[in-house]
């Protein structure tokens, strides 16, 4: 499996990429090739953030704090407005409330302080009635994780992460990267979703409109920066929003769901709660990609498309290419980041190659 | 896009159309081209009528009469009958109830007064379990509509309508053609839904047995009229059938739809209930047609294969290729009739790129 | 339709099969041609067995001992483990309960006696939040149809079939072949899945991790036997394993539908409880298999993949090809037993289209 990571590294000498696996606690795999990236860099991983702010999520499911059973509205009063009384957190952190999109143009300042744009989205009908549908919040979910942390544990979900999850596990992944880490951090290249990209993308003839909308909310203007959305912009990183802004290292990805295994000391919530959240809540067409899609709570599982694991596996990868997951029948946590980004719809299918090889010789050994 | 227009009906000499824009309720497009349409003609629309029985469901919820989550039985004691207890009325509208089709030949009577098809229907067991399901119910949604509206408000959908809707609106559009207007009707052509083509499609090889027994119901014979379930046999256009029988203008069409969007003073029924109507409620694989299909309370709503509007854009095609619809997030609201009717399944693809050129001239405008 | 099949025979000088028809309680076809297969012989049906099995569970439902819409754990508290004691028996025989793999390795011991195998998936998390999915049990909705007759009758499926079920209907399909009756057992041919040709399907990189688990549980280990989970083991075919284990003729299999019909006296179960049984449940894009599929209470429903009858019929396929069914709309019973298996994934073309031209026959006539 390091061979095959070679022979992806030999073949395209533009390639980088940092691999890392931890099997049953023990790093087994810890590589960095390629001319862009080394043991210690750091870069952005788009939507493999949602992953591991689910990690904040599991944290306060397990201390008592949300219960996914109850209505979102119990937690967040004015989320009950037009419609959206009985939506369940488990729905809203499954992709099934309806909101994927904010309904008026977001701006950087949405991405460091979601709080108004929580608002705006609490003020609107869902796309869809509840229980219908499912459809990828690419954004939203993100905002919707920091509202629900807001209310229920008085502190943001950067600030509960930091706590309770980055320190206690010394992980090299930042929702937040500090100015002092700056100097290890690698750009990400052409493929990465600056303003001006995603506004040229929200402006073609939209296959559907709802996918068109979603994406034309990733255009927002920047005068401090023409880097719009990714963490090219210090902003971005500063500010680690929950969607698309966590920066780290592959080794720090893997180390984080290394933590979530049974077995693993369930530093950061008891191997049940992950368990729960591995299970399959939405399943079928995706309402905004129009492609089958699958998630648990917060985290994307294996399907058909996407074979990373068994059929409990639990993850999450990103625009460009990255892709972290824990897969408890095997033991196996794994953390993948390539540059450039090739892959702008995530599922890098070297990842998965490199995924399923891992599985195969954890299944072997035991 | 009248230039786009004129290009479609220079390409083809047999074509004609009219074409009716409204934009913040004031017409901006309203164009008739081609051998066989004038501005003053009127013809048929088929299932585009849909759209427009719809708005009495609009009204009625709005003056209190129909409550979308009050289970059909509530209205209509029979319904209850095999398992169709607790359906409610937004199952009942967005073609989740599992009555696709009338398990009995249905004749032209059945169109004139739908009461007996009705009671048929309420004896019948869903062909799917409630709630886990929908399918395009192509004629059953007139017969129902039209019942529901009988036990609410104890007049005919099409009393109803003429009253609240086509009177205040002065809309050219009609449940019920007078023989008085005949002179400006124009013929179906030769797609028309004859008794014999109908016929001959029920009998094809089924690709499944559901499509099958849903377009069979279509084979109505006429002694009357060799014309069968189109608005060429005169039965047809006097009774105004809520599913299929409607007829007259793209103008009309066009004037309705404005009449719903916020701004224009509400006169059939606030734009909350319209906006609540246009929600998704049916989303996936339809079981009937087995395409991918979307609707909202009775409307047809934008989707991948026709992407006629924004998110929250509500309408109807029909077979043929009739289109209407309004869009609130652009204040456009769109009508369109062809002939001769090319495209039998609806979604007239010059229908979707009018409607897009004028979606994207109104947000640039904006 | 005996020409047709006489046409199919005359094509392949290996083909052998077993073809019976009944219409409204009498036999109008009953043919056996091919060097492999004699009207007196049986033979193994893989799938189709789960829709006999189904039989069992319908004169259950009948005299009041299952209702399918209480909860699994009313008759087996253990279920209601791990977040399954909201899971009804309706949702259990409709492949939505989330536990189409038993997640630990079986053996033949298993397909003999279930109930170790069904106290294992009583323990287990559902893969998918029930009601959000539903996906083949290809051999657990046997282990679940087993323990639910033991929970509510106190006896074996099998023992309830051969006393309510075969007796009563005096038909030659068996839940458990009688070594009497080994003499007329033809062996299935190449297609059939040993142990050692489902370990190798189980081995292949799988397309989804899902489909891989379910069918690695189909790789049994017997040091009595090399021929693994299929009838041609004597084990196998003696214990009659609900979910595979059938053996029996064509005729056999078209005597017991013919018996399900209106009119046929209800030996089994009223017709209301097949109506019910019949209807859709389960639709959409089947998790396991990743292709549509409609399931009603444990029968297989006619959908375009495979329309083997009106919207009503009820049946069941089996890999290796065999089909049988009753379809109310038309008074046909059905059944159909190819040699060799040729079809895998079950839904042999010849069966579908035999099918449909005896349904068009007896539209015709009535």
């Amino acid at each position: 499996m390091a061979a095959r990571f070679a022979e992806f590294v030999a073949a395209d000498p533009s390639f980088s990429a940092q691999l890392s696996v931890i099997l049953d606690g023990e790093p087994v795999v810890d590589l960095a090739a390629g001319p862009a990236l080394r043991s210690s860099s750091v870069t952005g991983v788009y939507s493999s953030t949602k992953g591991i702010a689910a990690l904040v999520i599991a944290h306060l499911i397990d201390i008592g704090r949300i219960d996914p059973d109850h209505r979102v509205a119990d937690y967040w009063p004015q989320f009950a407005e037009v419609g959206k009384g009985r939506i369940t957190v488990r729905q809203l952190l499954s992709h099934q409330a309806g909101l994927p999109v904010v309904e008026r143009p977001l701006t950087l300042h949405d991405v460091e302080d979601s709080r108004e744009a929580a608002a705006a989205l609490a003020g609107q009908r869902p796309l869809w009635r509840p229980g219908s549908a499912f459809g990828y919040h690419a954004l939203t979910i993100g905002i919707l994780m920091e509202e629900l942390v807001r209310r229920v544990a008085g502190r943001t979900l950067q600030e509960v992460y930091e706590t309770v999850v980055r320190g206690p596990v010394g992980a090299d992944f930042h929702l937040g990267l500090p100015a002092s880490e700056d100097a290890r951090y690698v750009p990400l290249g052409d493929v990465a979703l600056t303003a001006a990209q995603a506004a040229e993308i929200a402006s073609r003839p939209p296959a559907d409109a709802m996918a068109a909308a979603v994406f034309s909310n990733f255009a927002m203007p920047d005068d401090r920066s023409p880097e719009g959305t990714s963490t090219n912009n210090p902003a971005v990183r500063r500010a680690g929003f929950a969607a698309i802004g966590g920066v780290g290292s592959a080794t720090g990805l893997a180390e984080l769901y290394a933590a979530t295994l049974p077995g693993s000391g369930g530093t950061i919530a008891r191997p049940e709660v992950f368990a729960e959240m591995a299970q399959q809540h939405s399943w079928g067409t995706d309402r905004v990609l129009g492609i089958p899609n699958c998630f648990g709570l917060v985290f994307m599982l294996p399907q058909p498309r996407q074979p990373f694991g068994g059929p409990r596996a639990y993850g999450h990868d990103g625009a460009g290419g990255a892709l972290a997951f824990a897969d408890p029948s095997t033991g196996v946590a794994f953390g993948y980041i390539p540059l450039p980004m090739q892959y702008p719809g995530g599922a890098d299918p070297r990842a998965v190659e490199l995924a399923r090889l891992v599985g195969d010789a954890a299944r072997t050994a035991a």
